[in-house]
């Protein structure tokens, strides 16, 4: 195969650089072995098939998904086995499920009620099989999970004794650890989830429901896996494979771990701004508390300040070098996971060249 | 075809009210042409070939593209004239130009620089075709476009001197009238439009060079056609064939003309709040200044106050009937645009029987 410069990509593209990919994938499985973490990553972030693969490759015990159409197409590449981390509710879930498990795939599932339960020991009963459950704990997000207390003992009972149901533990996602304001924050975010799953872990084996799973999220937690130790013993970070600017203004990654960006053209420039051809619809409305929706890679005077559908308004400082028009800037967004969803496929590259081409193939599977 | 109720609809589900769509579609273009508007329909809302043609079948006299990629999937399915309304900038852009129009697709292009003349100058040249443009000016949204002044005429008159190219006049985004507080302010800027456009026309025609189409975009101008008369010869609203949460508040369209909606799922229900199964990947992360993300139709008193991934926070005042886990709801987002483009399809109902499914061709058409 030739040379393939990116120069020739045409733009807006999605960039990922392998050799990052790489080295963020190395880093974060070892440091999950020493810990002795099991690592279930997140595939929401990569939605590709070949990504899953290589997390498995580098010791990850299964992937994580959101959805069963997420799961559906990485059954179809043959990866597995998964975790569905979300509430299934309703018959065409239950019917769903059992046509994925009809398929032998391995499936777990993470619930936070009897009606979740119940969908999902129909999809088992239609399947003729048996789903593992990880019961699902509010741990200070205020999204889904049981509040702590005696609920969470009712309905891990309620699962133990349902057939086609497996309980296996307990699970949770601080995700409002991106929301605090400083590390010290962050850390404490970490502490009291580490210390609600302690309590409950406790109330349950006292109850004679030993949880053999505890499990957390994400990438900020694998920042910090000593704040895991004694409790977690699974881990299932998604964006740790690609990082972007929120992960690096947590101080979760470095400058060096930041693995995608988004390729764009300058294709109008005024006195104080220019417009690249990327805008919400490439980068997402993902906003950061600090403003801005990215990071320009090698410009750093240079600000993402507004979007609208298919522009992006860079504006610099007095005394930056202003963009060219017909200058392609690479540029790290907000939240990758949202990003990787509005592209059909990336542009892999060691450098500037370019290596393969790979279909997001689960992209858009929301259901 | 037997009834297929939405009930059997998976969630989330892109949901487009047929009955809607049509009286959205006859409304406006029937003002069009008592207003003596030429209709040229954006079609970066539906990025549907069927909504295109029946655009076209009632009256629209061509297709404005924000991307070529757009065009490419109307032009393979029959349809044109096409008016990219974006600076096409660079060799890559230029040759993809010239594919277009080598398949005998007519298309006009907008821009705002000689560099981005040249791109399509260079794309008709490849082609042996000539290409109409119009030269946008920037009429107070400062994103892209021709500052007001003896730079318009300059551009104009590159345009003219340019072998492939032919003028054709001026064109306008006064997208930031969405953003005015209220209705005079909202009146304010498609005056300042009018008043610029009418100016530059003038100069143009003192040197000889008379525009033949003048152009304004957009929803909130085609519910306000009244301002743009003595002006204004072309028309691109995009949104009006499904409206939503934005247009309606900037009262734009009334809530009957709401024609598209997220179907969810409540997954999660807790005190305070419960969770459906649509988030950012659904509803998209658009914001509007006055909160919320959306209309939960037939409930106003349930609020989606919260977006993560996969996950819609809905929030209740005191005394509203809260929503029960497994209920489905019916969301119309703040941008119908930035959701459209999330979807591969979308489900097209006549009350609660779905109709038939379509696919949203053109989503993820960035390029």
């Amino acid at each position: 195969m030739g040379m393939w410069s990116l120069d020739r990509v045409d733009t807006p593209a999605l960039v990922v650089d392998l050799d990052t990919v790489e080295r963020n994938l190395h880093r974060v499985h070892r440091q999950a072995q020493e810990a002795g973490l099991a690592l279930w990553p997140h595939t929401k972030t990569h939605k590709a098939p070949w990504l899953a693969r290589r997390q498995l490759e580098l010791g990850a015990r299964g992937l994580t998904v959101a959805k069963l159409g997420e799961a559906e197409v990485l059954r179809d590449a043959g990866l597995g086995p998964f975790l569905v981390h979300y509430p299934l509710v309703g018959e065409t879930k239950a019917r769903r499920l059992a046509d994925l498990l009809a398929t032998g795939a391995q499936v777990q599932v993470a619930l936070d009620s009897p009606q979740a339960a119940d969908t999902v020991a129909e999809g088992a009963r239609q399947a003729g099989a048996e789903v593992g459950v990880l019961v699902e704990v509010d741990t200070g997000m205020h999204r889904v999970g049981v509040a702590p207390g005696p609920q969470v003992v009712e309905l891990s009972r309620y699962v133990h004794r349902r057939p086609g149901l497996r309980f296996l533990g307990l699970t949770s996602y601080a995700g409002h650890v991106s929301a605090a304001p400083d590390e010290e924050g962050r850390r404490q975010v970490l502490r009291q989830e580490r210390e609600i799953l302690q309590r409950m872990r406790h109330e349950l084996e006292r109850q004679g429901l030993t949880p053999q799973v505890v499990s957390v999220g994400g990438t900020h937690h694998a920042a910090r896996m000593e704040e895991l130790a004694g409790v977690a013993t699974h881990l299932r970070p998604g964006t740790y494979v690609y990082n972007d600017r929120t992960i690096l203004l947590a101080g979760s990654c470095r400058e060096d771990d930041l693995a995608a960006s988004v390729l764009v053209t300058v294709v109008s420039r005024h006195d104080r701004w220019a417009v690249v051809d990327g805008g919400s619809k490439a980068f997402s409305s993902d906003a950061h508390r600090e403003g801005g929706y990215g990071l320009v890679m090698g410009r750093p005077k240079l600000r993402l300040t507004r979007l609208s559908e298919e522009h992006g308004i860079l504006e610099w400082e007095d005394g930056a070098e202003p963009p060219r028009l017909g200058e392609r800037l690479r540029i790290v967004p907000n939240h990758i996971c949202t990003v990787v969803n509005l592209f059909d496929r990336a542009w892999a590259v060691r450098g500037e060249e370019v290596e393969r081409v790979f279909a997001v193939s689960a992209r858009g599977k929301s259901q």
